[in-house]
């Protein structure tokens, strides 16, 4: 049986009644009306085939290549690949030229194997999957996957890599004076490139090497390092899967303050680095106040310890913060220290429909008004989504049809006061026409269900085509407004042209897709899809990054004077540019 | 008539009772206990002669200057008064030698009254009190004070004093090749240096100039520039001070994120600059996750606008966060935009005894667990404050004697909520015996008199005699060991030595003092204080920053490549190093 809320006993009549009641007896009623909402809730149509972990984005299989031609041949074609929207015209979005960077030779290959002894991976069917994205919409061609155990092996390879080749070069070629005064590209020419990689489950390219770095892997790195059950300071190696860090936190009556799709693969250190929003930021916060340390590895392979757990340290510039978002442009993140939030006693999660996008944001001011300090995500999917997870995952519309649906997670330490809340919240939204119908969770398997409604959506379009994704941060009242006028912008040019996102944090993930590559489309999308979002002083990628493909778009969201000074910053802490270079930094800084 | 919550109607036995019953009839239970607290609450002992705006910090009074020597004697007695704790041996928090920056000349002062008519102040009784800290323990000797309005008047003032005062030295003294191909110390000196000041309210001697830097006040800068009643984003000039802008959002019902003593007179853009804590981080996080966006004026003139209003925006590297806590020493802050949480519904204040510091930590964590959402503050004083509170403000004890007091806050959107929850918290403390005394306040009038008496200790402190002031950041568990290690190690070389704080963030403020200025007692606090931190991997500055005085601890809490960092940061941002001179780094930096 599945439940509606729109039942008889939310009409405008009794919430009338219940406003002019004397407090004891609205009391009184409200308990009964909570014990009626909770009953009914375990009534509430069972979800389980339906499991969340199943929702979780797959990594890149490592025994199905993506394009199975040579690396000479991966190599030759990776600038196609990134091709632009109108084909001979080089869109931002490709790679530059390769910069002249060293490549491996058997000498870097030997000091690697005895660092990493079986952890220096040279089979190129096991180092294929690195080499790919999680789309599979860009590739690089590394024939190296170094995969380190601790914070010194990395510094080993970047010491090496800055270092030892300079060296190399000396003896081979050159005398020490010779180079002291020879050009700084010189100088950058003898080093090698590296891609530092996590999950690899960015979305923009940035996890994945462009031509031949090498890829350095934290996948081994993946041990809890400590956890303070007092402080709730949890410290772990930056290869942690971030839902592993959470099965561990919530055995010790913890969470971790972020969530994400991605967390059956996705790495705290990937996350730190990508500064990842996802679905608990609008309660607590971005990475930017939750992480309380980092250790980083350095291009010269310095290790820099920032590795605090205190809440407060006003001991100078808070360096740590720098490399939060840097997308492993200005260091490698080797072990990270978060502060982590109780976890709740109570969640619950609604599931609703509203005929217009005004009405969805009224009902998120309510919402905000009337769970106060319980409400831990206010998320919303339109039409064209619910279709494609009908269509592509077979996922049943639990409620009936509407423009708009929205997920609602409340998180709090009494379940009682929280149905209450939450009652009250669902009866004034019923009784003020703001939602047309829903459906509420409270149990875990079935909250997993409603939560892999928003949580698939990413992974229906995938199945709908090829997927131009955009990750706009724009003032909320005009988030959907986007998506509007690019429907009308494309007519019938795109095959689907879909919104949803965090509404609470005013962030908008726009999707467009086409049967295949497309680049009249790319044309048409690109760049109205910047403008219109620069025009409203947007961003143009709020949680995704900027990585290879959207660096030369920084502009419409940055002055110019700012991303000079991030050019700056990158030439101060990697004068050589072998950090994951071709990201973030657009194409017209000196790297 | 006082309420005290250690009444027959929190005994075990009723706990016992209430734990064991099934859920309706425990509600039911709750609720006429919750009406009974709430009755009794209104009960609570009028503290009406007590006002929370009383206890805030009184900005030093324009009109009776500190010292009534010249501005001459004052230049020469500047390094003694920062003399050090062994008398002849220079203490490291003394202020280092005059860097060989301009003085300022006729022709800069007519230039800062053409761009600042009536608002270049060089009357000495008027600049006097910004040369002055709050403290009264530190003070410099300018002879400027510039008061601009806009942005582009500071952006002026700074073009002027790294270009114009070049380009005059050329005219006068050199030929531009000379220049071009002297050393980097002559550049240097042909600059005017600037000493950024908000409220001047730091404790650390940050505020205020060393030497003869001009006095550049954001004081006028007081305008509210937007508030997204939608989104909670308030943006501002960097002149408003704190109270204002909480007096503003509560209008509109919404609250800052922040809170501190200092609120009467501290500004927004000081707040930030100093990464300032205070009393609601436990609940709303710090400031490097609550600030958006920020202008600021580099020291070169140029504006760097980074006065986003997005809750996220993933563009490149998050440069504002360099300059929450740099001090003013890399960048002016101009503008702030900052994220404000919702105005509470309901707010409650509980000041609780204790017989034992674990006590007061079970205590905490029971707390955590059983408010969980709601709880928005945990602080501490210890007996000595309070009797400092007694004697020197005439506050009176609320409760019967104990060795540590407790404040604890909650903010809810729901009154009987919360009335519940807090209930449900101390008739578990008292059960456990965790506390041994109380009282409760709802109203406001009583919240602000329970506050005070966490707030006004540092006024108390002023009362007692010189006082040396320590804000330590340490595992939460430690932090009163080093209160009572002080008092061990200082004998009866002190006058009063006492711990308060924040329990939440592990930050304890230790205070020392001696009927007069005492040499001697310094060199048994530091830097045993210091080496105890560091010990336990603690902060020396939680969140008070470093300033003048404690700028050359720093290495106490951070690792020297972290600092040499800093240092690359500071000479990449300000490499004439004119904001804020002699500030947060260490004097064996070059800046």
């Amino acid at each position: 049986m599945l439940l509606k809320i729109s039942d008889s006993s939310c009409c405008p009549t009794c919430f009338l009644q219940l406003v002019l009641l004397p407090v004891p007896t609205v009391m009184a009623g409200l308990f009964q009306r909570a014990l009626r909402l909770r009953t009914a809730l375990r009534c509430l149509y069972d979800y389980s085939t339906l499991s969340r972990s199943t929702a979780t984005l797959s990594p890149v299989d490592f025994h199905r290549p993506f394009l199975t031609c040579s690396s000479e041949q991966v190599l030759a074609s990776t600038r196609k690949l990134h091709a632009g929207a109108e084909g001979s015209k080089v869109s931002p979005s490709a790679a530059p030229e390769r910069l002249p960077f060293c490549r491996v030779t058997e000498e870097d290959l030997a000091f690697f194997r005895k660092i990493l002894p079986g952890r220096t991976i040279v089979d190129p069917d096991l180092v294929e999957p690195s080499n790919v994205d999680w789309l599979k919409s860009v590739r690089g061609s590394s024939e190296v996957l170094l995969r380190p155990q601790t914070t010194e092996e990395v510094s080993q390879i970047l010491r090496w890599m800055v270092t030892k080749s300079t060296e190399r070069c000396l003896s081979s070629h050159q005398t020490f004076s010779h180079v002291l005064f020879s050009s700084y590209s010189y100088c950058n020419s003898r080093n090698l490139a590296v891609n530092p990689q996590g999950g690899n489950t960015g979305l923009v390219g940035g996890s994945v090497p462009v031509y031949d770095e090498l890829i350095l892997s934290t996948s081994l790195m993946n041990k809890i390092l400590n956890f303070d059950s007092i402080s709730g300071v949890l410290t772990c190696q930056a290869g942690c899967v971030l839902e592993n860090l959470s099965f561990y936190l919530e055995e010790r009556d913890y969470i971790m303050p972020l969530d994400l799709g991605a967390k059956g693969s996705c790495q705290i250190g990937g996350n730190v680095a990508t500064n990842a929003g996802g679905l608990r930021l609008l309660r607590y916060g971005s990475l930017h106040g939750t992480v309380l340390g980092l250790e980083l590895v350095l291009a010269d392979g310095q290790v820099l310890d920032c590795l605090s757990t205190l809440r407060k340290d006003n001991t100078g510039y808070d360096l740590k913060q720098l490399f939060i978002g840097s997308e492993g442009t200005l260091g490698v993140i080797t072990a990270v220290s978060i502060l982590c939030p109780r976890k709740p006693k109570s969640v619950n999660v609604v599931f609703l429909g509203c005929e217009t996008f005004e009405q969805l944001l009224k009902t998120f001011q309510l919402c905000k008004g009337m769970l106060g300090e319980i409400l831990s995500a206010f998320e919303f999917l339109d039409s064209e989504c619910m279709r494609l997870l009908n269509t592509h995952l077979k996922l049943p519309n639990p409620i009936s049809d509407c423009p708009f649906y929205i997920v609602i997670e409340t998180s709090g330490s009494d379940p009682t006061h929280d149905a209450q809340k939450l009652h009250n919240f669902l009866e004034e939204a019923m009784t003020s026409s703001l939602v047309s119908d829903g459906t509420v969770a409270t149990e875990e398997a079935k909250i997993k269900a409603l939560w892999s409604l928003r949580e698939r959506v990413t992974e229906a379009l995938t199945h709908d085509g090829f997927t131009h994704k955009y990750d706009i941060s724009l003032p909320v009242e005009r988030i959907y407004q986007l998506v509007t006028d690019m429907r009308k912008h494309l007519g019938n040019q795109a095959k689907s042209v879909v919104g949803y996102g965090h509404v609470g944090d005013g962030n908008l993930h726009l999707n467009v897709t086409s049967p295949s590559k497309d680049p009249a489309l790319l044309a048409a999308i690109e760049p109205f899809v910047y403008e219109w979002t620069a025009s409203c002083r947007g961003s143009i990628s709020a949680e995704h990054g900027l990585g290879l493909k959207k660096r030369n778009y920084i502009y419409y969201s940055k002055q110019s004077q700012a991303v000079a000074l991030m050019g700056n910053i990158k030439a101060m802490l990697d004068p050589k540019g072998i950090l994951n270079p071709y990201k973030t930094l657009p194409d017209n800084l000196k790297q």
